[in-house]
């Protein structure tokens, strides 16, 4: 039930994908017939690749600087575009005088409002625009033949603007007669976003204990090792982008939209990539600047953002104030749950989703879908301000949210005596709160349990603040629950070489999280072939089939099971060919480790190489796409994490000793993989928790931290010891039994430290991030 | 029944394809059944875009300069590399130094036999071997950061050679104590090439005209507009190869091979190319050597090799000497035809194909198919002799072979007082003569006619040479068989966007013929989409399905096949998307520039795009391959060609004024493209006729043509006028109706030329090329 890239539900029923098209109000629903039947279950005993913690088959390349990025990319004849921003948080451009850049030698053009197209770009306004809604807005561009030349030409460019009143300060924006920071007004539609099951007042009514909690979430930046960027090329009316992005596809059709050039014109590559984190799931007006600027000149252009321009135009993590009031009886049971929050959603809706899937309620799924709890409702105010426009970041409103409701429950059970394990096992959700489907398949119950064995559950405080000490140790824990079930369209090729190798080609992209290495031992368990003999190309949307962008966890699940299916497809044709050469049937044979055997008759083999030798060009081709979810089901990531930290009492600092990271994931197609992804989302949801802040000024609206001197990430010495974990067993949601690990892993952590923090010190810290004066502040009331 | 890439013969059994695979002395079937049917033909009155003469898809970028060709890829870091070749025509090489060159400031590395792992190549000789049998043979390479100081590092290496005795004449190499090439004597295989039908001298002695003649033919350059070359680049144990080549695949198993690894690691791109004409086909020496020099530096190195090695180290058409005997009766029909000829095969056999399908033979070809003839022998001795390889060169074998028996039917002709038309027509063959299969389609008596009408046939002169003046007009013909029915494997995918618009891809290539655009016409003929709205994407081993070479004029008929049925398949799938969508049953529905229509009332239509747009991401994407060709039936190119030429008797000098083509190739799918192919051919086969030689210096072995100045190739000025044609129809031989056209307009060029000359002058002229000097002497006999 997520969105897909066009803002279409897709939802899957029986063997068929049913996509429910909503256009202008109307809804039309379309069968499409999928290609392929599902397969059944590998057998566990027999897995010979699937589960290693193979070393990534692209690990030669990153560590020898081989890699290709897309900042080095270099064509023959390449300028440089680099863009003038708008200094002022909202401001009407007057006057723009861009002939003296025009005449600096090496200039080669310069595009603003006044010659660019009039490209739609947010709510109704354009790709350059006379108002300007914050700042870091785009203004002007330059292609020069250096970047030297073409930061020169912006300093050139003579801009003037009429300051217009501003709000910052979300709440502040939301209050009667606060400047407009577009026309209708702040509250994003006019009205909040309400869900709401049961009676809530009722629920209430029925609580033995009511907590009722105010918390704060800051603004986090996506701080991406690899600027944003493009460098684009035209050969006639066919371009082609190399994009720093985590949707080769979406960029393809955002740009042919934006372009109004055929979808077929456009060619978007990307080879590797250096973190998106959500930020680089859309073509960025940079690319169009790009393409355009190629366009005017008749040269490549090469646009990359510098830091600074990664912290203001890339989008972030919205801020929220969540207003949480939850009842639950004695013996622990929730009977209501009740969310107030507002988020930010800087100048303009952000383009990612429209609005009712706006991020900026995904903050009240948790509450909504964590627990089972008869009366729940959300309330949800999106709020433009004058701050650049948020988008996704990895496991966006979850990482919010759960920072919230994890304390609560974590709040009850200290108040009704409980342990914190037992309340959320008495409030465990068997079905889907929201849709009422079963779940394919649900194991946060052995979470907890490994878990708490692995962190030592027992040794924590029991009484929160119990020692008194310069440094006090505690523990705490926290759940998650996230969708990451991925699903169709996703497609896959695989090409077998005379040799008994093959080719592997999907148009899904590694950005970083190691795709490529479990694609090739997905196609080499079906296919029997080694993974050093399968080469795989991905990121490519000319010569690749379609595959959904890397976000929202989906790329194992929804491209895993495309290969899968390829990979059988492949080994069918493989086996026919083998069976009118051994003058056997074909379903008696089987392919293992590089061999073909009998199936009744194992030390009966011959090398596939001789039967592949033997089919000359007559070349076999596996053609695979996902099969549709199971209907009528829910399909969810669950997972624990527990912490175990140590708090200066006199410095108020923080650190983490360490933190237990189990989660439901279904199959663990590659132990090594899946262990760096608990790692990443533990490190970023430390810095989440800890010392990450993106911090606006009010009274200008530029903001404070843009660079990484003033924006803390963890750095190495920061990193706790992690222990990471899955709940064995295999989720029958696809043909690899495989959810997605990337998001899940940062959900649980800032709350699981603050109830750490809480057990350590007795005090609780609703505010993030949880910084050293925060701390002491806390420990003062 | 032509041989494939490698080395196995692929023959065609109803819906299935049989590869009689030979290896080893051994021969073994297998089917390989097609994933797809085969379509019904098209209906004429239909067709939208087939047998339009659009411009090229990508016109723009060569006209503009954009396309990208192998001398036009640069990489960061990449090495220049430059080959030593061996001075001497046979000779031992016993000393080499490369200590000097290798101090040389710029030079990386530097390969010879010394370090260079032991390759085969050719016969049982290596990448560098210390025996060397031609001038030009490859001693050792230099990589350096420019080309100049690669140059001046192969000037710094000493090498010492012990002279050999050699031989250049292959009459000389023939007789007995000439100086062995290689061990084993100077005939390959020791033993001439013997085919036969019939009573030979049964024949000639049925016969009441025995014409008995000597012809002679010369080495011809391919002469490439873009030389041979590579660019390669190691990213770890992955190779990509850029080369200027007519086959992709086959570079790419050939790399594989040579350096041992798997093919799955190879990656070899060609996106425009300078001209191939068969000397294309596989990987060079210096494709090898490139790699090894790139893997010894850790950095991407491109080898190009220029004018002079292009002349010496790509190959070349051989020459023939050919003794002819035929007898024909009085009314014209033929009772035998004998051929003896010499054919020179260089210093090794060719390692395009093993010796049994020597190019050497396939001049005999003509003899042996042309002409309905019972008695039939042919008798053809390969020899060694101290010049490079051969290779094959655009109609191999029957470029040469035509041009002596056309001439003997034109003297028989003339000798019986018979039109050589109707000479021709009496011994029309109306099956194979060697397979006895039916042919699938023969309209050559359509090609004589519509040429007679266009030269005016009536008005050449009824006595050859009866008007004596400064300048003799004549008029001549020659008729020509060739292959070109093309054949699977072959296959294609068609992705559909959302907008309506489509990607083909196909890994076959564009060798400058218009490739691209003719499958482009053909995926928008079958699947009702304009054909500016569908991208192509060729010449990629890695992203791209399987398709052959480009050669023996089979990429249409071989590839063309496949693309329709790829859109075919994806066309299915769109009609059942549009019936769900427009409540119809798919079969009512049929799509025609880009509107899908109800086919019993054309009038209800919808836009293509209004469907495409609902599939959201589900990507339709068709697969094809081509069907198997008719069993049992032979597919062969058919055509006549007249010349008409004036001659100055006192200088010699002949000058073709007008040149009619027509030829039957089954269906047109481009007449542009088609008239080029007859243009490029006709220019060529003139060329063949009238200037180009490569001359080897007997005494030395050393080259006295190696560049453009020598080397006299037609200019525009020598360009006659060209009227093409065709004969009208569909061939049934494939699911397009199309045979190939690249090879047969060259075919009967020179003959039809030396015919005209006779007609002209009353003279006939034997040796090839046709020089003022050989006409003057011949005019004084």
């Amino acid at each position: 039930m997520l969105p897909n890239a066009s803002g279409k539900v897709v939802v899957t029923v029986g063997r068929r994908v049913k996509t429910r098209v909503e256009e202008e109000g109307k809804i039309e629903e379309i069968n499409v017939e999928l290609p392929h039947e599902d397969l059944p279950p590998w057998e566990e005993k027999n897995l010979v690749w699937v589960g290693k913690g193979i070393p990534r088959v692209d690990g030669f390349e990153k560590c020898t600087g081989k890699a290709k990025y897309t900042y080095d990319i270099h064509l023959p004849g390449m300028l440089y575009g680099k863009i003038l921003r708008c200094p002022h948080p909202h401001a009407r451009l007057i006057r723009l005088d861009t002939s003296k850049a025009q005449r600096l030698s090496g200039v080669k053009a310069i595009l603003s409002q006044e010659n660019a197209p009039p490209i739609p770009w947010y709510n109704d306004s354009f790709l350059f625009d006379r108002t300007l809604r914050c700042v870091g807005e785009e203004v002007a561009a330059v292609a020069a033949v250096d970047e030297y030349i073409a930061r020169d030409a912006l300093d050139m460019i003579e801009a003037e603007y009429e300051s217009l009143p501003f709000v910052v300060d979300p709440e502040e924006a939301l209050r009667p007669g606060a400047p407009p920071v577009r026309p209708g007004g702040n509250l994003l539609d006019g009205k909040p976003i309400i869900y709401s099951r049961g009676e809530i007042e009722q629920g209430f009514d029925e609580a033995d204990l009511i907590i009722e909690e105010n918390f704060s979430t800051q603004v986090q930046a996506h701080a991406c090792m690899e600027t944003h960027g493009s460098v684009v090329n035209w050969e006639g009316d066919h371009l082609t982008i190399w994009e720093s992005t985590q949707g080769v596809s979406d960029v393809r059709e955002g740009m042919a939209k934006a372009l109004g050039i055929p979808i077929s014109k456009v060619r978007v590559i990307k080879d590797f990539m250096g973190g998106g984190f959500g930020s680089k799931t859309r073509e960025g007006k940079y690319t169009v600047i790009a393409a355009l600027l190629a366009k005017m000149t008749g040269r490549p252009v090469k646009l990359m953002l510098d830091r600074k321009e990664e912290f203001y135009a890339t989008g972030h993590r919205p801020s929220s104030l969540q207003y949480v009031k939850a009842g639950v009886k004695k013996d622990g049971s929730l009977t209501a749950i009740y969310l107030r929050s507002i988020g930010a959603c800087g100048a303009y809706e952000t383009p990612l989703f429209p609005s009712k899937f706006s991020m900026i309620d995904a903050l009240a799924r948790p509450y909504r879908e964590l627990y089972h709890c008869p009366n729940v409702k959300t309330e949800v105010y999106p709020v433009y301000n004058n701050i650049p426009v948020h988008t996704a970041q990895r496991a966006p409103g979850h990482v919010e949210g759960t920072f919230a409701l994890e304390q609560v429950m974590d709040q009850a059970a200290h108040q009704l005596g409980m342990d914190p394990i037992a309340l959320r096992m008495k409030n465990y959700a068997l079905k889907d709160q929201v849709e009422d489907f079963p779940y394919t398949r649900k194991a946060l119950d052995q979470c907890y349990q490994k878990g708490a064995e692995k962190i030592q559950w027992e040794k924590r405080n029991k009484k929160p603040g119990e020692k008194k000490a310069l440094i006090c140790e505690g523990i705490g824990m926290a759940g998650q629950i996230w969708g990451g079930g991925g699903g169709p369209p996703a497609y896959a090729i695989i090409k077998i070489n005379q040799d008994g190798t093959a080719n592997l080609l999907t148009g899904t992209q590694d950005i970083g999280t190691g795709s490529k290495t479990v694609f090739v031992q997905i196609a080499s368990e079906e296919l029997g072939i080694s993974p050093k003999d399968i080469t795989i190309t991905l990121g490519d949307t000319e010569t690749t089939p379609y595959a959904p962008r890397s976000s929202g966890s989906r790329t194992v699940p929804s491209v895993g099971p495309a290969v899968r299916s390829a990979a059988a497809d492949a080994k069918r044709q493989l086996l026919d060919l083998a069976g009118s050469i051994l003058d056997s049937k074909a379903e008696d044979l089987a392919i293992r480790e590089g061999q073909i055997y009998l199936k009744n008759n194992p030390t009966r083999k011959i090398p596939l190489k001789e039967i592949t030798q033997k089919m000359g060009n007559n070349m076999i081709m596996g053609v695979g796409s996902r099969g549709p979810n199971p209907p009528q089901a829910a399909i969810n990531v669950f997972g624990a994490q527990f912490a175990h930290v140590a708090v200066n009492t006199a410095t108020g600092e923080v650190r983490v000793l360490k933190v237990v990271s189990i989660h439901d994931a279904g199959r663990v197609i590659n132990s090594m993989t899946l262990n760096n992804q608990i790692e990443g989302g533990i490190v970023q949801g430390m810095g989440y928790g800890l010392m990450e802040e993106v911090i606006w000024d009010k009274g200008t609206g530029i903001m404070l931290t843009p660079n990484l001197h003033a924006y803390k990430l963890p750095t190495m010495l920061d990193i706790p010891e992690v222990v990471p974990g899955v709940a064995e067993g295999s989720d029958p949601a696809n043909n690899i039994g495989a959810k997605g690990i990337g998001e899940p892993p940062k959900i649980p952590t800032a709350p699981a430290i603050a109830n750490a923090i809480y057990n350590a010190i007795g005090v609780r810290l609703k505010e993030l991030p949880i910084t050293p004066d925060k701390v002491l502040r806390a420990l003062k009331i």
